[in-house]
């Protein structure tokens, strides 16, 4: 039998996170107060722990993983490499197609490997609540297990028409012991003012933001949790790329392309950035090395934004950091993968294609689902909408290969299942869904908004 | 570390199933017409093919398993053992409790073991299209995932009811390419007589077997499945149980108590019968084994049950069958583990329960839940209402065991997720859902009509 499904003993889970910060070619921009000047740790300590700073800004190549982390992650950890035989087969490709699988978290998607070390770190430093919002819930609910496994409470303000049309993700958290409030709530500033001003307002992700920030602020022993686009954040994922690499060494085998979804960035650079190391040591393996992002043509902030200072969030709470951006007031079409709805990116992954290390594609809405289906189909798993991205590109590359007769290693990240998607699936099948290409002077227009620091 | 996942390698995955059939005490009690004479190979012939029929009446010990099923099983298997170590903490017990967990299948359930060599030998025997019937999805999505795997058209007969209230099964076939009908239909004479006596008849699942049965009688090329009850549908998942064992042997331990919830009985024979061949082998570790099969309260089969023959449908269309049953016409309550909704029971879980090989318990559905729960906030995995009934009795067991001061080893079937049941944790979690002890009036009633062929 060809072996399908490459899989590493618990004790090969690694010991360390990778830190890329520590192999940039040039110094990061450091995030900046709106006037230019640079946030102190102590600004930064209101709403985050001393351990989760200090991996924040660290430079350090290797973090080592605390046991306590390794314990949780064991439970499914390593997760596997497979190799998509089937669907080789059914598209004639020469190429060799690998994907790593994230979806066998209890949450079902990659955003534990963060979650977890977030919630034990707090726990260390003394935190005694956790706060966070969540759109469709894919953070949440990995906060919401996160917390439960050491002991700290976990609130989560989710946007308000999610909390109504999408609940069972809701569920998940609360059976995970988690409060969950439709965000804008009477529980803080930020959502007393929006419901002022219209008590209707369904929410949205940046206002959440807001008060789930405020909530942290406002009290010393409560923090705040991110899953995506801050450094330490893309620290914890690079677990997905270290194991990868070790898998890939298994079969005598390295990557000639990776792809990766891209939203806020934390699961591409957790896959790419391993690999990516070798590349920048000089690996012979890793010479021709393609490392692509890949996002939604309705959310191009890649393919089509501006590489600047601006705002983490739509309100202009956070400070500003320089990354690729549409413009915090950018405001994405209601797409399925919500993972993606993102303006901004990733410091890290954006300096890193900014100086070309990377690549990014982006590809529309109806082809990622086209893909998603074709992959169900041949591989049985039905992947998240944020992961049939990687996989429209995968399947494109290896279309390529048939083409020009080139047997790549093709690798690509499935950050997640789709058990909690199929309503989308059901519009595709059905033939509702749409394509969504952000015209270019809407993007121009909110990029005119950047802050003028550092612009 | 405390090793939590105890995982095989690909490579480990049984070659052959165990047929429990060749270590049954007595013979087994064959399959009737309502005349009492013997059900012929020809007339199964009309519905199932040749190798498979040949497994329902097998008595081989062990019967290998194709290669082409194994490369699939791979995909997923062998699924993991972890130890619930959180969950012993949370307890304060001495006991070690293990659960095999069935829920890292594409289908999210133990179904696909069968689903997938049952399409397997259809495909090998010239059919040409599956039918099959489904109540909330979990064997349909199974089948659906099966017959995609080896390109075999599925069409599945879904009652009504849940293919309007629980939509996400049926995207997630129709996903897999199968056509799903919501049931009754018009496509059929069982359907058509449905729908002229009422036409807003919301269908049952006797109902959509009685269609899906006709379809494939009707057509030569045409087969039915089931994803439970029959011999060889237990020979199936007997793989979960032998998969156990090899799990158990790589920490040298051995369990005590083996716990699986149980509707038509397939996973609990999957998981028991390997570790019960022990026993009757005369092997000193399973000297003092026990074997507990978890049924609802709401439908007792075993427990308050009369072993007799009885028909496997609510119709009577079936062969009659020597088995536990609460009568053919016996109609559980809407319980949310679905999958236990059944009167009858698998002859060979029924036989080996009244030589009193096998014990049998009934838990309500609101301390299921409650176990689920408390089991999801310690080790992460959300489970399926079904599996909940298991993990109620293995929480009670390590309960005993913290009173006794024992520490014995428990194992239990986790058999699925619970992704596709958050409605179901919603209701627990705001207090509205019921417990349903079935009136012993009633079961009297239902079972006075047993035919009276061998009662």
């Amino acid at each position: 039998m060809t072996p399908l499904r490459i899989q590493l003993e618990a004790n090969e889970i690694p010991t360390h996170w990778y830190n890329i910060a520590a192999d940039l070619p040039t110094p990061p921009a450091p995030p900046l107060a709106p006037d230019g000047s640079i946030v102190s740790p102590e600004q930064m300590g209101a709403i985050f722990p001393g351990p989760i700073l200090e991996q924040e800004m660290s430079a350090q190549r290797w973090i080592e993983i605390p046991d306590e982390v390794r314990q949780i992650y064991a439970q499914w950890r390593p997760s596997p490499l497979m190799r998509a035989l089937r669907l080789e087969q059914a598209l004639g490709t020469p190429a060799k197609i690998f994907y790593k699988y994230e979806g066998v978290s209890p949450a079902g998607s990659h955003k534990p490997n963060s979650a977890v070390p977030q919630a034990y770190y707090n726990k260390l430093a003394g935190t005694r609540r956790l706060t966070t919002e969540t759109g469709a819930g894919q953070w949440g609910s990995s906060i919401a297990y996160a917390g439960q496994m050491f002991g700290l409470p976990v609130r989560v303000y989710m946007v308000k028409v999610s909390y109504q049309q999408k609940p069972f993700r809701r569920s998940m958290m609360q059976t995970w012991g988690a409060e969950v409030f439709a965000s804008p709530t009477d529980r803080t500033e930020a959502g007393r003012r929006a419901l002022a001003a219209d008590p209707d307002n369904m929410g949205s992700l940046g206002l959440a933001i807001s008060e789930a920030v405020e909530e942290a602020a406002a009290d010393p022993h409560t923090c705040y949790t991110l899953g995506s686009v801050l450094n330490h954040v893309v620290l914890h994922q690079s677990i997905i790329g270290l194991e990868a690499k070790k898998q890939f060494d298994k079969i005598g085998l390295y990557p000639d392309v990776v792809f990766g979804p891209c939203g806020g960035g934390s699961s591409f650079g957790g896959v790419a950035f391993p690999f990516l190391a070798d590349k920048i040591a000089g690996d012979k393996r890793a010479q021709k090395l393609r490392l692509v992002a890949v996002e939604p043509t309705s959310c191009p902030t890649l393919t089509k934004g501006a590489y600047a200072y601006d705002y983490g969030d739509a309100s202009g709470y956070t400070p500003i950091m320089k990354m690729y951006t549409l413009g915090h007031d950018f405001m994405p079409p209601g797409i399925h993968a919500g993972g993606l709805r993102y303006h901004g990116d990733s410091p890290l992954v954006s300096q890193l294609l900014h100086e070309q290390l990377l690549e990014a594609q982006a590809v529309p809405q109806v082809a990622t689902f086209a893909a998603g289906v074709e992959f169900a189909r041949a591989e049985g798993i039905i992947p998240a909408p944020e992961s049939c991205h990687a996989i429209r590109a995968a399947i494109d590359e290896a279309l390529r290969c048939k083409a020009s007769g080139e047997p790549k290693n093709i690798l690509f990240c499935l950050t997640g299942h789709g058990h909690f998607d199929m309503a989308s699936y059901d519009r595709y099948l059905s033939g509702q869904l749409e394509d969504y290409e952000y015209p270019s002077e809407a993007i121009s227009e909110s990029l005119k908004h950047l802050p003028k620091v550092g612009a």
